[in-house]
């Protein structure tokens, strides 16, 4: 068997997408647990920098199928920091393990890594490069509570720098939505980015506010425009305020518009939308666990 | 199911404790494992400050009843360091995990994390609030060695921040102990738990010196004296002499006398008493797991 | 049962080590998993040090026969930086694990460890002391990929400071190998490992450069030469460019000869050596999991 990487979210056509999210669903219906699918599994988790959520989530999944992981734990003080490659590190946690899953911080690494394994190695986030599985997790959220036909999507807030967003975008090309851009001109979506979109057909207009699209929305994916982006924090506060929203921003919105995070948040959802039903954001954290365990043992 | 946390020792009957006893004296005397309970069980870590010992003791006791366990890391790096609300990290973990051990270091975070989530919260520790399994451990112990029928017991070093020893003293007076408290006036009881235990009718004395009272205890909890609560290093070397014990502390004991300590120490106990049949504080810690065991079995 | 402990190399005499490595034989041969080997094991890791790949490899194995492991995660936090000892913490845990894992930097540590419970403890490695299993999986490594027997090897490097070429020299002198080093006069062999490999009766040699004896080897034990072994910068780039390997320097080499590396290497082998049949520093690390789960196995 040719081993089965997953590096990008860009290659996928519908139909592997549709595979996987079968997957998901059918083990999230599954009356049983899963625990005896893959008892014989060994997952490594590589975390070169930290990410909480996401390890945690990977944990779980394999461990929900019944397999085990090992860490590699902070970089400080591992073989890293004496200062291993990491084409050394993968190749011998190859012979630990019976996967890899790698975040890393340099665009590229999990490309390169898997070209020196024949274990699956499972792109966890690679600088500003990708992160097919929260690509995977949004769409398969988007089709349980939204529904992926004929989608009219609106992705707010930081555009420019949120790699979750880009893989988003251009998978849902795939499934012909129309997408609605709404950022600050300082944060609007790469042109590589829009380039690739337009080369795959896709529908997008950009907004400086959201109140001129809201009543449109079947969805509206808001993402966390950090402090750090901005010189001083005045001018970061203004973007945030006007980017944010609450249940006055949502007085126009549609009954069934529903509110996707990829989280964490901090200030751009006020907690009073929690209580909505418009807010799907811990659903979509949550459904990280099918998804994720789909991959896997797709790949296992 | 009405899902059942566990936050404080405080709401505990004697019925409560006495059928998490029972049933952590029938997991200990079970000649077969019991790996065979729980084997679809995740159990979450969220320690948002360090704490091996619980943190270990915990993993253990899932880990014994054939379940597995995801840890949050240390708070460094995790989406808590972006700023993410406590709700929204146990909101997003409850999806992941079919239970959560929570040690926080804010007073109260345990009851607010219940309030958001409706899988169980168990309190590990919240700041100077509420540790419930170390007490239920204590109790155990006191029991399966001592007996808590007729108790006399003297409880000494640091009183005043000691959050073990506190809810100990609650605790025990369902019991009806005779309680003596033994410490410098720096370290007295606090005037809120000490009308706590006057209303409860709990028998309290206080004692400036461990000699007045020793000769009658059948048991003495030892706790440690922490440098950090002295301005200066010879006045604690000075208070942490006075209220640590040696053989010759130990000379005018009852046999049947015995030491427990919540560990770690430091130089509240000299080693060389852990050779003498008063020593009990190991299998104090030892005992962590099948109360762990045994409270998680009852949540799951 | 008399408790079995792991701490040192030195006292195994040959037989206890073809058990070990016949017993990883037939674990890496077997055609089916060993998760049902130990499946109500519990293994504490307690690393006072980081060892990434050893924590790691550990954690493997013991996952590839069915059980489990508890960390102590890092010392910052812990009950260590509280002030415990040694002995305490290893009492704890012995408490909560089947058997314990201990990585220590300070000399002896195991061997205290020890005497003060009596659940198995392996030696991970106690500073300047010994490390066991990486002498056991060389052994392996080389039985399986050379041969032990009328073994002509040469160790190069650092073999002043390396703790793990003193065990495998000793080792080997039980298996009558022709030794030869090759190190600067700075970080030659020391006199102690020196006369102890005497005393065996192993045939040694010392030589200034690989070139001197590289065509009779049959292996080539390469180690990292650690730069903060030099005063400045220059005189360390001199020695470990000397001291590493390239494809040209293996010019002379016979066919046969396999080179070995306890990694993680920084320069000391050119990438372009992984290539070639030469190379089994990979497998070698991948051959930690069959002899450490051998080593569990027996100990368990």
């Amino acid at each position: 068997m040719r081993t089965e990487h997953v590096i990008t979210a860009k290659g996928f056509c519908r139909a592997d997408i549709e595979t996987v999210l079968d997957r998901a669903a059918a083990l999230e219906a599954a009356e049983t647990s899963a625990i005896d699918r893959h008892p014989d599994a060994v997952l490594a988790l590589l975390f070169f920098e930290p990410s909480t959520r996401t390890r945690m989530s990977f944990d779980t999944a394999i461990k929900r199928l019944g397999g085990t992981s090992i860490e590699m734990g902070s970089v400080e003080g591992s073989s890293i920091a004496k200062g291993e490659s990491l084409a050394d590190t993968v190749r011998v946690v190859a012979g630990y393990a019976d996967a890899i899953v790698l975040r890393h911080p340099s665009q590229g690494a999990a490309k390169m890594a898997s070209e020196f394994v024949d274990v699956p190695v499972i792109n966890a986030g690679d600088g500003a490069g990708h992160h097919p599985t929260q690509t995977l997790l949004d769409l398969y959220t988007i089709r349980k509570h939204v529904g992926l036909d004929d989608l009219t999507i609106g992705i707010m807030g930081d555009l420019k720098y949120g790699r979750t967003v880009h893989s988003l975008a251009i998978a849902l090309t795939q499934f012909e939505a129309t997408q609605h851009f709404i950022s600050p001109e300082s944060l609007a979506i790469p042109a590589g980015v829009r380039y690739d979109l337009e080369e795959a057909g896709a529908s997008i207009t950009d907004h400086r506010t959201l109140l001129d699209i809201l009543p449109e929305l079947d969805l509206l994916y808001v993402t966390r425009i950090q402090r750090e982006r901005f010189p001083d924090e005045s001018e970061y506060r203004a973007v945030a305020g006007e980017y944010g929203i609450d249940l006055d921003t949502l007085a126009s919105a549609a009954d069934h518009l529903r509110i996707m995070h990829p989280l964490p948040r901090v200030d751009e959802i006020d907690p009073a939308v929690d209580e909505t039903d418009h807010a799907i954001y811990f659903e979509q954290a949550h459904n990280g666990i099918p998804v994720r365990m789909a991959l896997l043992d797709q790949v296992l």
